[in-house]
């Protein structure tokens, strides 16, 4: 099974709100389309996609992060809302390319316990798959003891689903061809954050989800490989090659 | 804490695809703000609402049953966008009254296993209504081991929720003031099939999602009281009275 990660940068515009970026999201949908005619994913494929600007424009607006939460409803619907027509947006061009794709909204389905641990069901998400469907979820809002609601990353949904269904591979398809280096080359193979603290820095997010530095700590911690691309090599990915950067933290370790 | 059932024929014109019954979910919102402004459910409460001329119309078009499913996309999203819409009603009405009403879709959280066990995962619903929301769910399609997609009856969910959130209370808004005797009476408690089987019968399904003789067979295995009313008596049944028609299977056990 595959778990891909559609970035919310790498599909919506992020410099006007609630603006998608469909020549992009239609090349995606091609892609996708064209692996499930051949034999890339027979597995199933499970499809991720971030907030991009539908999302983080509302959870910057009521001050929503993943730790920092709120009990007004109007908030968690500005969010959850916003997603869900930005998912709409995703299923209906999926559809259209006779992908069975089905929306999975994480706000129905995980929550957060005291201390912000994330629970996460994926029994439904295997079924889905099992029975032949793709489905789509996305980064929302969670309701979260303590705290009302917060924001659920679609690095953490993807994180959670890798593990759980033991995928066979992660992609994430990004805005860049990889993970870079100084002289804005692309490094095909990190298996230790050791090889890129020097250029990466420490960890620092720079959105509500998290920068590149706390995308690759994440990897790192999964037992699946996982890739990072541009739009340009998600069908490459699809097709089984790596394209892009390879983190690896289990083999590492093994 | 107290599920609430809103009967599909009780909220939609059922003579008629996709149709609303305005009029009637309009006073039964009223009843549900004013049982938020009061002090009947300060534990909290989980509403559930039916297909009604919304999730029928397409189940039966497409042949699906809590049994016999599909693997056809276009079937599951027919079912799954109809009753998408008649949730957004739902909440529409709630949210202009105050009620911090957020959805909470089956489809996205519950499967089923071979067989066609119900796995319902409730610590989302629990959460939410810890901090201060009132989930709304709805009958729908879910992911079925071996069926493709088979529907969730909204009677299903209020059975799964009462149990495992070890509800106070179960209430059935219905198009009926209770379980009517042979002379139109309301029979105002049950314990036992016995007491009911000279006037309903044997189980006789009336539509997918099961008649009335179902319903007071199903109410009955709950460990929760349950109470069965038209929508006159919604606002008293919140108030912690007990109208209509009250079905207790546990205490007779006891």
């Amino acid at each position: 099974m595959i778990v891909l990660k559609l970035g919310g940068s790498a599909i919506t515009d992020k410099s006007r709100p609630e603006t998608l970026d469909g020549p992009a999201l239609e090349r995606a949908s091609d892609a996708i389309a064209a692996a499930l005619d051949g034999d890339g994913v027979e597995n199933g494929l499970v499809i991720v996609h971030g907030g991009g600007s539908f999302g983080h424009h509302h959870a910057s607006e009521h001050g929503l992060t993943r730790t920092s939460g709120s009990r007004d409803v109007t908030a968690a619907m500005d969010v959850h809302r916003a997603m869900k027509t930005l998912n709409a947006f995703v299923l209906e061009r999926l559809l259209e390319r006779d992908v069975p794709a089905v929306p999975v909204h994480p706000f129905s389905t995980a929550h957060r316990e005291e201390g912000g641990d994330l629970v996460l069901p994926t029994g439904q998400v295997a079924t889905i798959v099992a029975e032949g469907f793709v489905p789509v979820l996305h980064g929302d809002v969670v309701s979260h003891a303590g705290e009302g609601v917060t924001i659920v990353s679609g690095d953490e949904l993807v994180a959670g689903l890798a593990r759980d269904l033991e995928a066979d591979a992660v992609g994430l398809c990004s805005t860049v061809p990889g993970v870079l280096d100084d002289d804005d080359a692309v490094i095909g193979y990190i298996s230790s954050y050791d090889d890129v603290e020097p250029v990466l820095g420490a960890s620092d997010a720079t959105d509500v989800t998290g920068g590149m530095a706390a995308k690759v700590r994440a990897l790192l911690d999964l037992e699946s490989p996982a890739t990072i691309f541009g739009l340009d090599d998600l069908e490459a990915f699809l097709a089984g090659d790596q394209p892009g950067t390879t983190i690896d933290g289990a083999s590492a370790v093994d």
